[in-house]
């Protein structure tokens, strides 16, 4: 049994989505698109910097309906930008060319927050295409929702959940460090942050809406921010270097009120020397509290993408969220099929 | 919205199921059962000393198909049996009576392990009377299974999985410590062992067999195992001395194999001022620990088993596992709809 699957954007995590699928015995890497015209015509071996060529050359997204049916693709693991109005037309395409859509756009895990019409829009398409269309990640898609929910199944009430994040931004690619900001001045901060230029994480809505919906609560209100952390001495990274006073990282966050009180908190702290782990605490029936040693970003990304195939084969089409799928895993095998 | 629900079974886990199903405002106890001639005819209120008078009186099991229907029951909670074989008959009588099942018998939780056979033919009749069945608990349900599939959902590669749950036996109720063996010493432990009225945990192959199957996983073969712990020390808890020399906690495990090596190994250790925690740990890509500060056993049981009603509206019937509905999670309201 092997799946054939495309990838669609080759960015930092589209290229670890691609380099991970061609090591997937059961998946057939059949197709790769990309804007970028110093991409497009090359044997994705060159861009992987793999030893081998993989007769999968980097195609233009225009070319994408007419590659994706002539190919038979199922699925279309998709990594481009994190708007869903950005990334709209593109989910369209694949959809249309009867694809599965399985993307990282941070907003597309749970589109209903910041865009119901798109959403809508999709969810309607989908069922009528005979696809599924899904949003995940890390980070929307797991850590801050998907793994918070699971942790709350063993209590029988609930009246407060928070989980932090925290990262060595030291310990990240370059356009990660650059998006943080690192280094900058506070005005300079403040100004590219105003304009939309330094984006650091989103998805703190997306992340706390999810979770209440799967929770069954109708929250009154949502608040999220970021603010910068200061260094106090100075340091510096493989790309950047951070002088005293300047960004070392920032403090982002998202809380989710219940009856005037926060109910869902969640905390993102990633900043240059900073521990990494993850926690999750849960003020219930039992209270719970667990806390890992870290995970590592890009990589568990491309892995939520990937480890969803074998999931959408259970469930009807549309527009889903991961609260809608079977238990997500990973998987080793597809052809073992299951009871 | 309100949902009628039942109680099947009132011991330890049955009462605290019902305690907590009457505490939720969306649910509707309408119906308990118990064979105890002692129980039958009370209010609930009386067994679970509740100050007010539910006006739900116990019933023996033969009255169950009759007042499941007459009450229009549409949940049946059940805690009664550890093994399939003996419970099997209850199961039917529910799906006969057109009601859902989820219950706690622990080789219910994934029944294709140690009965095939009884397992298809409760998928066929649940599909018949179009019901659906699960099993779920802390443990097989959640700890040694549903928890570390989702945690691997951000891993590409899994080269082994290791979960510990430790726990504090003097924490726990007395039938759990005389099932365990407590105080005994290491001779009548072994002969009690021997013809089964010490059943400790049982649910390390199920577990196992259930974690492999969610990651599509042919695993080469399981074992499992349990041996006591012995006191160096003597010591008491509320029910029961133990003296040194004497068992004072058990060790169980399972170990699933791949290709020769273990893939998938679980250790419960359940002893007297042990340290509660769990761990699961990955090796994988990323690698991933992850470690609690414990999870109260019996609530979690009953928590598992209610929360999963909201999830089975969202599948169809038949006999599934933890591994075949939408992410389980708590619920806060069940009126409020998703997207």
């Amino acid at each position: 049994m092997s799946l054939r699957v495309a990838v669609y954007g080759l960015g930092p995590i589209g290229q670890l989505i691609a380099r991970e699928v061609l090591k997937k015995k059961d998946l057939n890497l059949v197709a790769a698109f990309d804007v970028d015209q110093k991409k497009i015509g090359k044997d994705l071996a060159e861009l992987l910097m793999l030893n081998d060529k993989t007769g999968v050359h980097v195609s233009s997204p225009s070319e994408l309906g007419m590659m994706l049916k002539s190919n038979g693709v199922k699925v279309v693991l998709h990594s481009t930008l994190t708007y869903l109005d950005h990334v709209y037309p593109q989910i369209v395409k694949c959809i249309k060319a009867g694809a599965n859509v399985i993307s990282t756009s941070e907003t597309l895990s749970n589109p209903y927050y910041r865009y119901p019409e798109l959403a809508e829009l999709i969810h309607e398409m989908a069922k009528k295409y005979c696809v599924t269309v899904i949003g995940t990640g890390v980070n929307p898609g797991f850590i801050f929702d998907t793994l918070p929910a699971l942790l709350t199944a063993v209590c029988t009430e609930v009246h407060s959940i928070h989980v932090t994040r925290s990262l060595d931004a030291a310990k990240r690619r370059e356009s990660f460090q650059r998006k943080y900001g690192l280094g900058l001045g506070l005005d300079k901060f403040k100004a590219k942050m105003e304009i939309g230029e330094l984006t650091a994480h989103v998805g703190y809505g997306e992340s706390i809406s999810l979770l209440a919906d799967t929770l069954h609560v109708k929250l009154d209100k949502i608040v999220e921010g970021q603010e910068p952390l200061i260094a106090g001495s100075s340091t510096k990274t493989q790309y950047v270097t951070i002088s005293i006073g300047t960004v070392s990282g920032i403090h982002g966050y998202g809380i989710g009120f219940l009856d005037g009180k926060e109910f869902i908190k969640i905390d993102l702290f990633a900043e240059v020397d900073r521990e990494e782990f993850e926690e999750v605490v849960v003020d219930g029936n039992p209270p719970l509290k667990w806390r890992s040693t870290g995970t590592a970003g890009d990589i568990a990304t491309a892995a939520m993408a990937i480890n969803l195939i074998p999931k959408l084969s259970k469930v009807g089409p549309g527009l889903l969220r991961m609260c809608d799928i079977p238990l997500p895993s990973t998987f080793l095998n597809l052809g073992v099929n299951q009871v």
